[in-house]
């Protein structure tokens, strides 16, 4: 605990002086929201999926974050492509699993990424991280269903079984690698009523991972960020139009005092 | 009257009680408007156009919504292919005709589209609709250019000869189908000057489609709810950005005492 | 210079007046923001790629706006077809060369358009504008890194080769075409905080330029206004997300007072 309480404002000023370059494969919904959170916490977010390009750009940058929100099989394949090349410079690769439990699709490509390439850290609300694991549960399109599981268990054994860092979101987000546990308890209900904090969830860690080689660290540090960031704008906002706009005001203004203050996070 | 006057609010409460998943094939313009239209109302949007996808994501739906904003072949396609999948489900399709009547292509993929699958509400401007009608006129890009015809009674024959609902939008929007007539006169001028306003009727209506298979009423009253919005939204605005934002936290917001007030509507 | 103090509110009034179709082949991440400033500005914008449309789009255009920010190989053929559409009606192409310098497909397409297509304007940040002019610079993602040239001499040299009018924007935007020379000095540093600033001062070019066939007059105009509507939005607000939503309501709100006791340029 006394690590993350340290580590979060330290690492939100490695992103903030560093400036890394994370590239995104993502969907075409939250793109843009993607980019921006980037871009507020002081990062050069750079999106392209051309297959001709993905393995030189991701050589550029310092995380990757992959995305299957819109999914196509073209994406699929320069996602796989990105990940090589990543994978080849050391370059930490996340997967959010969005919409993994909706169709059969989704499920099949997130195996086969998991498969064919070095996934650093897989990121997941609740549902879509029990179908991971291998549990056949349903996902109510990208919103999370209910899931009768105990989520740490779940992520433990999908990061022993996968060698990688596990993210479920959800009112707590669950950080997990094979020998440690942070529960991350800062965010506001309004989050989930904003289309794409999710994803931006998955693109802050990757822009803390492109400075912190532990990358449950990382997403700890991260998530509490974003979360307390979220916290704050909610307390300005009359509704999910407002709070967005606050969301990028009040994550731009982070400071160490008021993380102090606000973190909450077990591990 | 008395029918809407009451359904507005009481569909809006299904739309949020009951959370139904929107699918959508939609442009990549205003993509995530329409998915964050979707969720203020409390419903589920989930976006996917992979060919291999769509019909499972669609038979997880409640109400389909495509939109040709930003066409390409494969795009109609995987239309086709999720409308197919409704239809055998009987879940509600929506189809906007964003931009019928600027190109051939347009006008072409929406008949295409009209003939191959059931499209149970057609949606689009005065020139949209007049040419997806079968009159020659010329649509400004996907702006709506004047059109010399009663378009009531382009509404009524496109009605009975597509055996569908329709509606018109402009400054009156106007919902048809075989028998009843409605005009939503609630909205603002300021809802033009904001790129996806259009699309996010569309959406709307696609949310309050999957509770209430009436779909007139359920556009009526969707179409309600949303220009009611705007109109508050207009008011607390100095301009077309701060109106945006104002627009996802006052239909967050809308109560009947709101709605009761404000509707302006004849049938 | 007094011809251009003139001209940016009189080519602005010209914007709001005539509403000319600016069509854009342009990114996923920005696409919104794009068409949006152009909304804003008063004229009517048209997102359009599939190469089954796009030259039947340009025709209906005053404008064309091309931006590699997300290309693919067949956005970069769509671009191809359009720009030869327009090409052949006189009317003018606006190509905004986003990320070239940080992957050699990025090179390689832009050459592959200018050779292949008339190019009116060519706009971008100063790394991606000096790999363009055939210097062995690295762009940082789509972000500006430090480029050790000229840039006047940068600027020149390609508006001479390329007989077409160049933009390289930064701190300040320097337009240039074979005789003449804009120095566009309004501007605050909060608009490289947002992710699409720089993509919509190529929309807000293009605008500019479907009513003006004087480009750098065109694009000089354009860029006053929209920067001194980025200064006016800075100063009220806290931070990025602020400054998004009034960097609309400034630049619809533009009028000649503001203009004329804010506009720096020298030229």
């Amino acid at each position: 605990m006394p690590t993350i309480k340290l580590k979060a404002f330290t690492l939100l000023e490695r992103v903030r002086t560093q400036s890394p370059v994370v590239h995104h494969l993502t969907n075409w919904v939250t793109i843009y929201d993607c980019a921006q959170v980037v871009k507020v916490l002081g990062a050069s977010p750079v999106m392209a999926h051309a297959r001709e390009e993905v393995e030189e750009m991701a050589r550029l940058a310092a995380a990757l974050v992959l995305n299957i929100g819109t999914l196509t099989m073209e994406m699929v394949e320069a996602m796989k492509l990105a990940a090589q090349s990543a994978n080849a410079e050391g370059i930490p690769v996340i997967l959010d699993v969005c919409g993994a439990g909706a169709t059969s699709l989704r499920d099949r490509k997130c195996f086969e990424l998991l498969d064919e390439v070095r996934i650093d850290l897989i990121k997941g609300n609740a549902s879509e991280m029990a179908r991971i694991s291998g549990a056949p549960v349903r996902t109510k399109g990208v919103d999370a269903a209910p899931v009768a599981l105990d989520l740490e268990e779940v992520a433990l054994s999908l990061a022993l079984r996968r060698k990688c860092t596990v993210v479920i979101t959800g009112p707590e987000d669950l950080v997990v690698d094979g020998s440690r546990r942070f529960v991350v308890k800062n965010g506001h209900p309004l989050m989930s009523r904003v289309v794409g904090t999710g994803c931006m969830a998955a693109s802050v860690i990757g822009a803390f991972a492109a400075v912190e080689p532990d990358l449950a660290l990382a997403a700890a540090a991260g998530l509490i960020c974003f979360n307390v960031a979220g916290e704050l704008a909610a307390e300005l906002s009359p509704g999910p139009g407002a709070f967005k706009v606050k969301l990028f005001d009040c994550l731009d203004a982070l400071d160490e005092p008021t993380l102090a203050a606000r973190r909450r996070v077990s591990g």
